[in-house]
């Protein structure tokens, strides 16, 4: 039923959507994404073969990598997040990939996660390659639902494929998971948040009398300020927070440059 | 020789500088800069029992920490640089730190590094904290002298101490190692710098007749300007990047805010 003539169709290949993680390529969340995306061109996923939440961020570079095709257009490395970014754009896919979408994650990547997070690692490493990039985790705890949040990766996507994103720049989403026959209350654009760092270190004796110390992870607290990214998931909120990877603090620099020591 | 009457001396304690690195608690580098900081006030150095440059950064929540005491005013903590300043701040040290000074790395942290070194992640950790924080990193690739490093460590530890650092704000300090008989220029207040990404896999058969890859990390270039630490290092300056932990992309959210999807 399309008008278009059969040789416009073929100038314009579709888009390559290029999915990783930080969860491993068996994770329900890539895969809900995965099939989610689907209706906007072709989906290419590029994942650890495992977690990889704790592993670096940083380029494997001590080792060699393995890729293995483990279905049609979905391929597994025994490496980082970044690993994944990385050889999927310059070995596996077939062009250049128009967007990165990493996720969904498995809990929340709110506030000063963003430097620690294998699933932003991804979309940082896309930006870096010039490849418009989101992040996109799920902020609950289990019984994980990622309807929602596929959802509005789609509605994002296609956005971003028509516009672009803003140069340097990833968007870091997180979206709620809500309490059964609750909605979510729509999106707000914004900025990272904060933890507040309480002493919540326990201190206790192991049988053999010797102490040992336990970081209390739960009980950290967040900045309250409106606009960021916790109170927006807090209050029912997808959050999108624009995460640049210049960490420079240009305003300061130039009172550094007059400093005397 | 000093005039202060006793009762002034004893108002005010020493400050308390605390050291750490990703290097580990063994290495040169870290040495070097808490024998350097003696003369500044009572070190503390709390650092990982060995290398934890591949580390996470987050904190360890999944396990118990355990902190052995070395040395007088030395400790080895079985996990990564930021659960050293965790642990240090609110259990090991009898007071509040003055400043964390982390490092001397061996290697550089310039560029996108600011993200993934375990060096930075520790600063990062004392910024959270609400403490001055630097990290110092020695630009070389072997036969490490950190003399240099450890001096300028001093000059800008002792300015700190007087006059503070920018709000969230850290100081990601390169020093070049210098070829022998040649001198440091001085140094430069610089912006982070940005890696080329080239295509540098390196594709392989294995004796087995597998295809691996290799990730070419040697072969990274960098994006010119003059104003990067890239740039200040290759010309024998030490660069002195302020980092800001906040990473949203401000002028990009009111953009956002007005995008229709």
């Amino acid at each position: 039923m399309s008008e278009t003539p059969p040789q416009d169709r073929m100038k314009k290949p579709k888009d390559i959507i290029l999915i990783s993680n930080d969860d491993g390529i068996r994770s329900e969340g890539i895969k809900s994404l995965a099939k989610a995306l689907k209706k906007l061109g072709e989906v290419y996923v590029v994942a650890p073969d495992r977690e990889r939440s704790a592993a670096s961020h940083s380029l494997t570079l001590h080792r060699p990598l393995r890729v293995e095709k483990v279905g049609p257009r979905q391929y597994a490395v025994d490496g980082t997040p970044t690993d994944c970014i990385s050889l999927a754009v310059n070995r596996i896919l077939p062009r250049r990939p128009s967007i990165v979408v990493s996720g969904i994650n498995q809990g929340w990547n709110l506030g000063e996660d963003i430097s620690y997070s294998g699933t932003v690692s991804a979309a940082m490493e896309g930006t870096l390659l010039g490849i418009p990039s989101i992040a996109i985790s799920l902020a609950g705890k289990e019984r994980f639902n990622f309807k929602d949040a596929a959802d509005f990766a789609v509605r994002l996507t296609r956005r971003t494929l028509k516009r672009g994103l803003p140069k340097d720049t990833l968007l870091n989403v997180n979206v709620p998971q809500m309490p059964r026959a609750k909605k979510i209350k729509g999106y707000r654009v914004t900025r990272q948040g904060k933890r507040i760092f309480d002493d919540v270190i326990v201190e206790k004796v192991d049988p053999r009398g010797k102490k040992y110390y336990w970081i209390g992870g739960d009980m950290v607290k967040w900045e309250g300020g409106s606009d960021t990214d916790f109170h927006a998931i807090s209050k029912g909120y997808i959050s999108i927070t624009p995460v640049h990877l210049d960490m420079t603090n240009y305003l300061s620099m130039n009172e550094i440059k007059d400093w005397r020591f």
